[in-house]
């Protein structure tokens, strides 16, 4: 049976946060010691590595599962399937809904049954239920109901990723200029003539990398000890990534059958680009070629990473030929690949 | 091919919270106001309608993680099998490890990712993520290690079910007497002797129900506004739990095939004796028959609700016949059965 995507949806929030708007803030070093060079010298040294010029914050009354619940009433229409024939809503996000200068996740009830609430679907068996994986979420959502889809036990499943970053940073760590929000969404369907998922893959390394991404109290010395804030060993993530990621993706490409020579799009998770760009390097370097030019659709520039959701978003965005001169057209194998907080990996090659 | 529990384990904690210790605590109304009964009162009626006379309190020093970690070090042991053939780590919750003192929850990483840390688990291959499905999380957890071995996903799972409710309740309300924290593990296995999951239902009701359960300040008038706490409108989840929950599980069984009068134990999620008693009563009249002497194995008394944790807690209690005199025998026809927030209602028919 093939079991593929039938719709797409995302939210880009509309509040645009440029690079130059941390100017006036006070970066610390890790132990509240300030740095030495100005604010001008950190920004132009984050934007030559991560690419990212601007980020999208949610608007103060948005919350994470609002945000989720705007992409998927796209993804819905866009699939052209009746709300109430989903088996599944799952909603990948990490922090539960963060309100506007709250510090507190909320998660009772589920994101996914709030989703389900704000679609008004009637249907009891629509299961509804939320997953943290880091970053790779709405990839290993997509896996579940695949899964499930695979085992009898749905038909249509609801996969969304959301994220509300901007209200668990710590404004006086640079990191934090990495981090953006939004939500994207797809509509999973088993015998569908739209595409097809031909194979997946998932790790999670959790020996001493568990706590490569994590959370902890601000650098401010004199800030509150008991609010704590996503924290990033980003050195370690670099090298976690480039060493891992690229086998990752090879070996999910090798078990689908798929010669190298025949992707046509990669989509990976936008956290930064020179990390990116090493990782399609050496992926490429495993089957002795060099990187096509165009392979790799970038939202980083204008979008951040707005974790859980960077991918579906990515996804839709090029789908809906909304992002440059890239598309995607019936039949192209296109690489879907994640790395994330767990340490999580996950890739899926899928026919367009 | 045949999917069961070949193995459990559970941590409960060690500090006993009696009833009386509730005598002292300034209990108020939803607006703020005083009781008009003290408080004896207000424990006496509490204790003849849920039953609890006691319950745990986790450790300052342990989180939820550390208690999943605890009860599946035990469910490993229990199963006999090689910690490093596990395929999946499946850690149901709803609020993440929330630290003795503070009031955040903390997800990164997943409380999954570490269990696999902590259990030094090395192969990459065994994908830890989070599920948050409100109290009956481990159920359904165990009904999507369920569908990864039937799509041919996964051969062995870990599925963890954690909670430390007593670090998210509003000391003002009296409700919060019936929380409890505990964790509960259990292994589940394709091709196994040792049991069977014959049939599995799961249901989200979102409409007016999605908030019964809920996150809301302290109803102390001067109390913090920012900080949230569990919140349930108890009058409510009765009426719905009584109504929804015997349809819920008489669907499971008829699906199964398996007669009423050859369900041996029904294991039901501990928030309320009355509640329960109800429920088992009209699921036994939709079969026009009298509730069976011992059917139901109740830890509520001793353990309150620990949410998550209860039913793989009573399981292995159980199981390893150290619930008075309760046993389950090879062959018995056992129902394990949950509701919670969501609201979120699931039942599994499990030959033993």
């Amino acid at each position: 049976m093939k079991i593929g995507i039938t719709g797409t949806g995302s939210y880009i929030p509309s509040i645009i946060t440029k690079n130059e708007d941390f100017l006036e803030h006070e970066f610390l070093e890790t132990d509240g010691s300030s740095f030495a060079y100005d604010n001008a010298v950190i920004i132009e040294k984050f934007k030559s590595i991560t690419g990212i010029a601007e980020r999208r914050y949610a608007e103060p009354n948005l919350k994470t599962s609002d945000l989720g619940y705007l992409a998927s009433e796209k993804a819905i229409k866009d699939a052209k399937i009746d709300k109430e024939e989903l088996d599944y809503i799952i909603f990948a996000h990490n922090f539960g809904d963060v309100a506007h200068g709250k510090i507190q996740g909320d998660t009772l009830p589920s994101l996914a049954t709030r989703v389900k609430h704000l679609l008004k679907i009637k249907n009891p068996k629509c299961v509804a239920y939320d997953m943290l994986f880091g970053c790779p979420g709405w990839i290993e959502g997509v896996i579940q109901a695949n899964a499930f889809i695979k085992s009898g036990l749905a038909k249509k499943c609801l996969v969304i990723g959301g994220e509300t970053l901007s209200r668990v940073i710590d404004q006086h760590d640079r990191d934090s200029m990495i981090y953006s929000d939004g939500a994207g969404a797809a509509i999973v369907e088993g015998n569908t003539n739209s595409g097809e998922i031909l194979s997946h893959t998932s790790v999670t390394h959790a020996n001493g990398e568990a706590y490569h991404l994590f959370f902890d109290k601000t650098y401010k010395t004199d800030g509150c000890p008991n609010t704590r804030y996503i924290k990033m060993n980003g050195r370690k993530i670099y090298e976690f990534a480039c060493t891992n990621v690229p086998q990752a993706m090879a070996s999910c490409l090798n078990e689908s059958g798929v010669d190298i020579s025949d992707v046509k799009k990669i989509l990976i998770h936008q956290a930064n680009e020179k990390m990116d760009e090493a990782i399609i390097k050496r992926f490429y370097r495993i089957y002795g070629k060099d990187v096509p030019e165009g392979i790799m659709p970038m939202s980083i520039h204008k979008l951040g990473n707005s974790s859980v959701a960077t991918i579906p978003t990515l996804f839709d965005l090029v789908r809906k030929r909304e992002l440059e001169d890239h598309e995607i057209k019936k039949g192209d194998v296109v690489i879907f690949a994640s790395v994330g907080a767990g340490m999580n990996i996950n890739a899926i090659v899928y026919r367009y």
